[in-house]
């Protein structure tokens, strides 16, 4: 096949190097500055830099830019992509924008299948993309209405590239879930390293602080747009949240053992249960 | 030097094996329940199952139990410590236990300097000891008042049995750092797999999700204690965290996108500045 990837960041990076690890597709590399996909082409990531032109030979195109981008992205160049061709993108949020995209794909002819590469890291960018990102890590899709073929195709290509698993589920519960997987710990961090402690950390800190701590090092333009185009599940999250710690705070400080006890016999039983 | 480790848990199970491993001093093994300090004297932990009696062979004292547990045991064995002795605890509150020990150190006629070993995991007791555990971690000593010379002694045996660094403190400083470091991270962890989306986590989730709740699988009743015996500093944290929290909630809720990028910039900047 021959694989479009539009957006050479460290997740568009690291299909194109996961793909020609893994596979013997052609990965054309799109890329707004045209220095990075020099790079990807330079480093083996990349077989040819391509332009919008080449979108009509591509049989499948990721696109791996922030969520609206990807959208624009569409609305500008869906003409130049081949009639049946398979498009996802890798977005961290999906009801703002596969419904756009599931629209645009039936004006231009192509095929949308929604997409969420369950990986990251605290830096971003070409220069900290890897070929090993994804192993192991679930692959979450979101059929949108497309023939399961599609969804076969996406699967078994994201599975051959190091992905662990598959998921398949709609835009509302993969929002609804990502509100707690992913932007709830990515929230708490940010909260967490503002403590006046937090400079003078070092000598009083192990595992713990690490890893509360640990995505606080954020990109704040993508996961504020992330955070405000998955509004009301987050915020209910974070409200649960609150009141979790709440109640915690509330037996600590009037040095109710009995309640506190229970709550974090409650939280050790449900992490023994997940068997984690 | 000969070294009795009082409590053959983790912690103390942890002691013996670092000893053994890079020292040649001899370990006494002190543990309530006889069929672990035997397994320990099996597995070559320990030197020598001891009782109280032999309290008054060793130079250094680590006791390794529940904190108030800890000054129990002195105020019942101290009599049987060796005049001139060196007594540690290892406990993770000092302001609750360390004024108690400084007095019964001067009563029985030993030296008293408190410790806490920043290395743990989410499973407790012997078993999951290991000689590694301590391996560059900050070794945190409250000299209470004692002679610099003993602080010394304890500061350089922690060294040469794989710590990596040393903090000097105060037992308020330490319970307020604390506080934020590592009792936080407890309460967070237990509050955030409160959440009705826990159970379906898997699939959705990747190292954001595993991080925050690592050590939700608490031991409830250790540290119902910890937190109880640190009450003010721990609640204070907790509001500043939940204030921080409400921040972004409603920044998130309103749309408030500049503000939202404002505190996750700060965010980003704070953990940057540190060089994490």
């Amino acid at each position: 096949m021959k694989i479009a990837v539009i957006g050479l960041g460290i997740i568009g990076g690291s299909f194109c190097k996961a793909i020609k690890k893994h596979t013997g597709h052609t990965v054309i590399g799109i890329n707004r500055t045209l220095s990075v996909a020099q790079r990807a082409l330079d480093e083996g990531a990349i077989d040819v830099i391509g332009t919008r032109e080449d979108l009509g030979e591509a049989d499948v195109v990721f696109l791996c830019m922030y969520p609206q981008a990807c959208v624009d992205f569409i609305r500008e160049n869906g003409s130049y992509i081949k009639k049946g061709a398979l498009v996802t993108d890798s977005s961290g949020i999906k009801r703002a924008i596969c419904p756009e995209l599931k629209k645009l794909s039936e004006q231009f002819g192509f095929v949308f299948v929604g997409s969420h590469p369950m990986a990251g890291k605290e830096k971003n960018g070409f220069e900290v993309s890897e070929a090993e990102l994804y192993e192991g890590a679930s692959f979450i899709i979101t059929p949108c209405g497309a023939d399961p073929k599609y969804c076969d195709i996406l699967a078994k290509l994201a599975l051959s590239i190091g992905f662990g698993k598959i998921k398949l589920t709609t835009p509302e519960e993969h929002d609804r879930m990502i509100a707690f997987t992913s932007q709830v710990p990515h929230v708490l961090a940010c909260a967490y390293v503002q403590s006046p402690c937090c400079p003078n950390h070092d000598g009083f800190s192990a595992g713990s602080y690490r890893d509360v701590s640990r995505v606080a090092n954020i990109n704040s333009k993508l996961w504020s747009e992330l955070f405000l185009e998955n509004r009301e599940p987050l915020a209910a999250e974070l409200d649960i949240l609150i009141q979790n710690i709440t109640k915690i705070k509330n037996a600590v400080e009037s040095g109710d053992r009995q309640t506190l006890t229970d709550v974090l016999e409650k939280g050790h039983l449900i992490k023994q249960n997940l068997g984690e």
